[in-house]
């Protein structure tokens, strides 16, 4: 059972996270508890954080990309301002000052998964290198993320676009250079 | 009208952010309580937090080296232990071990800043890819920047020196090594 | 002397910077105190925090590696769940779901240390570009390492493995790909 106290506990431990990275939690204090309650059922139904807001395979490596911060938070963050749950928002809507839209998802088909994922396991035996990875390990597929760098204190990140607030010095967006 | 709670508010939120990515205020609190209120100012005059010991020309775009932490920071946080206005120190002047010196403008007059603008955008053109890039996305001009790694925890960082401590295990600056 | 302030102070500021940066102390707080409190008593008499469970030289440059958080901390927690002196434990040993075994010395012995550091010399000296790095500084030795990224913020680290937990974002290590 997900006792009042678990959410609390989640909730403040994903607040301070968010925040401690330049990120933020939807300021609608009821709303995010019911997406925190959702996360923790996943946790006890799958045994991890699965998004409250897309069915789960249940298999922790076709999910992978949907836990909780899920792959697609940050560049829907920068296009939309939310993420797909409404979980996550930029400073902007944080702030009250914007409202959050209507969000397409940005998962690409279970269909086109499968055939990525082909073509990833490719690309992984092509520069395997006999090395074990210890969890973490396969090869970057298709495609390369340009490099941004903060010129306040240095931070690189690999990602589409730059992130909202540096996560170091908390420089916005508009001061990240292109790095490589 | 800047309340003696705004400048509470702001006091703390950037000590927590410094102290969390191994930076420092500066120990003497009026002094910082004037600088933190005087970057609360320019903050309602120009809409973002200006440095308060540089004369802003009140366009983002030609300020953005001088939003409060400014480009120049850490590189006077290496060479002099504290930034243009003092307002951040280096844990040595922070823990009472050092005074702060006077330290020389770093930022280059307007005549060159724009110079470097007019070459700036001449590479932005060669390099362009066509992509919006979504508010930050100048290619790095040049100079470009050494890569230094912290062996303890892997962090990359694109910079002139070394910070004085990883933000992420808070390692000293003599572990860095160069990486590229 | 070491009082019992000094310990709780020190615990308290590396507990939160472990937390912060997704690492864990050992869970055994009597275990733990003592640590700490050879980390002062090493402090004191090194004037650097030296590993609790290691025989340090007394000069800094030769004891750089082990000073604590150390540069074995990382692969050990990958490997073993722990750090040599099980100070940092995985996620999994703090949560009470897994013990410390016994952990092998990953440091190399003193006279593979003193041969990588002449070899290493050699290194700076062929790369050396008359630029004083102010600290930090020598080039990367081999071997370099992999660079990992985090698909979900786009955080990058290079180490031989990637870390338990992002430090940004908080996804877990098998997210991470290899971005070089």
């Amino acid at each position: 059972m997900i006792t009042s106290e678990k959410v609390n506990d989640l909730y403040s431990r994903l607040y301070s996270e968010a925040e401690a990275g330049g990120y933020h939690l939807n300021p609608d204090e009821e709303f995010t508890r019911d997406l925190i309650e959702a996360l923790l059922i996943n946790t006890q139904r799958y045994g991890y954080q699965s998004c409250p807001c897309r069915l789960a395979d249940g298999v922790r490596d076709q999910d992978l990309d949907i836990i909780c911060p899920c792959d697609y938070r940050d560049p829907d963050l920068t296009e939309f301002g939310a993420c797909y749950c409404a979980l996550y928002v930029s400073g902007e809507i944080a702030r009250g000052e914007g409202e959050v839209r209507s969000i397409p998802e940005r998962r690409p088909s279970q269909r086109d998964r499968s055939h990525e994922g082909q073509r990833g396991k490719g690309e992984e035996e092509k520069h395997a290198d006999g090395e074990q990875h210890g969890g973490g390990g396969a090869w970057e597929k298709e495609p390369t993320y340009p490099v941004w760098r903060c010129p306040v204190c240095g931070y690189l990140c690999a990602r589409e676009h730059p992130p909202e607030k540096c996560p170091i010095c908390k420089a916005d967006k508009d001061h990240f250079k292109r790095f490589l």
